[in-house]
């Protein structure tokens, strides 16, 4: 880790605002070149008609593939690319597909994604084939899906794929970003994010963010974490609600969100800490609620969300109702995904 | 306009990257609030496999409704909000209705989108859709739509509806932004930018602000500006290379690139300005070009457009064999659409 000296706003504000503004903080050389397209330096956009509030959408679909993805990928396949791989592989509800894809081909490795057959959003397969990624189908949900890299990669032993999962620690370094930027451009430490949970990997990895900044002495409060599932998906919500040390799989977790149709997230336990330390809390919501929230976002505030990311939005409204948040509260949503990922859901509903 | 000496780039690069860091170099007011959602502030991409040389994309697909359209509308729709219309209307092949779509519902004005019949991707109608626009359909072409527009509009006076065609210059002074920002990030001013070419809004806006840095004395070269159609729909390269002093219409424009199938392109007379002034040129370039373009783009660098985006790496490639650009000129070229706008043509295409 960098000495807390080498960090200094009015420094690094002099540089584009995006994920490598924030280079100090990443735990790579600066003899490593980073593949990067601009990711990061997304919109905070302030909603003025959805709710009432100091509530702010971050909107992370504007980042190069249409999703947060980009934030980790970037650190992910630089370092792939440093270690000298011949290619890198991921599972994939649809959204880390598109974004390994794009960034393998920037650097010129070859890309493998598994996908649940059928459970991917039509954009997201769009982009895979599109950036030239190689697509293994495998029936079942996501879970399936990883569990075929695991079993590829680790058990059977091909070393020449560099997994991209979010289990690796490179891709959250990258997500942790979405913390700085907050902190960056409000110029003030939020009382609540608000984020879906799906594998896990980004309410963990914004989390460790804040609480660098905090180690460090550059903020002098911690936002509390509201972790955001599907009622249908929502193991991290169950194992929450039963105070449970293991997770509390869901064998077929089911949503219209398919971006977060996860039963067996694997940062389950630092998603869990980063709520427990926070002091926040999960939330369910229905489907029904996210494409309120999908609607709402589009025509009262003009921001085109995936049904995953109205989530956020959705479990907002119940922390208020259910008097977890206030009213008063600063608060900060993570929209995780472009509409344009899944134009036939949007179709569907309207 | 402001006098010279108020805008001062170490005073501006204090505010956010996009549109609204050059408020001094808008015509409006300071009193009025802007309509936003952080547009602008697009990745500029150095392309490193597809081409050799010093050539850059602008990725404006990276904007909050995927598309350059953005930077026009936060100021269109400003406007319009604050003169205090009901609503706005405009023509258009999909990009302008989604973001017209999105700015209006932010600012709580009804839309209307009018449409070529069966002429727009996918991505794009379900924005309108999501975003809550009501949408009218006219057998034809773009032009066609516009027509309807204006007749509407103009002629028959409904004045409660605010027209946003590219032919209303708030549009365009939004959209000068990226010149602005490309000299802003490169600290010096390109060889040449290369364009995609449909209404000929854009490339007349971004040679309007490299001009206005250049009268200011913010910069002391000027690039050149090359328009790129596609040879189904090219009416300003059959006007540029006839020397005709008026349009040559094209009545049954067609290209795949359906953001750019546009036969009566109302900015003609700016963008032939822009080309002649500039030392620069139209070129034609065929839909195969252009879907090469797009899977290079996809599969060499990561970026991810829509066909009509893809024009100016095909252009710049004819520039190039033609003698036109040399090799060691700096490039930027204008990717004005994201991927997942078109996703049906891209699955059709691979």
């Amino acid at each position: 880790m960098p000495p807390k000296t080498s960090f200094d706003w009015a420094n690094v504000r002099k540089r584009r605002f995006g994920v490598w503004r924030y280079r100090e903080l990443l735990p790579i050389s600066d003899n490593v070149e980073p593949v990067t397209m601009c990711e990061g330096g997304t919109p905070l956009i302030k909603l003025n008609r959805a709710v009432d509030g100091h509530v702010y959408v971050k909107f992370e679909g504007a980042n190069p593939t249409g999703s947060f993805k980009d934030r980790g990928m970037t650190v992910g396949v630089t370092i792939a690319k440093h270690i000298g791989v011949k290619g890198v592989v991921v599972a994939s509800t649809g959204n880390t597909a598109a974004s390994a894809a794009a960034y393998a081909a920037r650097a010129g490795l070859a890309c493998v994604v598994v996908l649940p057959r059928g459970g991917v959003a039509k954009g997201k397969l769009a982009q895979s084939l599109l950036h030239g990624a190689r697509i293994v189908e495998v029936d079942g949900v996501f879970d399936d899906a990883l569990e075929e890299v695991f079993t590829e990669v680790v058990i059977n032993g091909k070393k020449d794929l560099y997994p991209l999962n979010s289990y690796n620690p490179w891709r959250l370094e990258g997500q942790k970003t979405i913390a700085f930027e907050i902190v960056d451009e409000l110029s003030e430490v939020p009382d609540a994010i608000v984020v879906p949970v799906g594998n896990a990997g980004n309410i963990s990895a914004i989390w460790k963010g804040f609480k660098e900044l905090y180690n460090y002495g550059l903020i002098s409060k911690l936002p509390r974490m509201i972790g955001v599932q599907a009622e249908g998906a929502a193991p991290l919500v169950a194992t929450w609600n039963r105070k449970s040390e293991t997770l509390l799989e869901i064998e077929k977790p089911y949503t219209i969100a398919s971006a977060i149709r996860i039963g067996k997230p694997v940062n389950w336990l630092k998603a869990l800490n980063a709520v427990k330390e926070s002091n926040g809390t999960f939330i369910a919501v229905s489907d029904n609620e996210i494409l309120n929230s999908v609607k709402d976002l589009a025509q009262y505030e003009g921001i085109g969300v995936e049904p995953a990311s109205a989530a956020s939005l959705a479990g907002y409204r119940k922390a208020i109702d259910l008097g977890i948040l206030n009213r008063d509260d600063s608060v900060v949503l993570i929209a995780t995904g472009h509409a344009l990922k899944d134009p036939d859901t949007i179709s569907k509903i309207f």
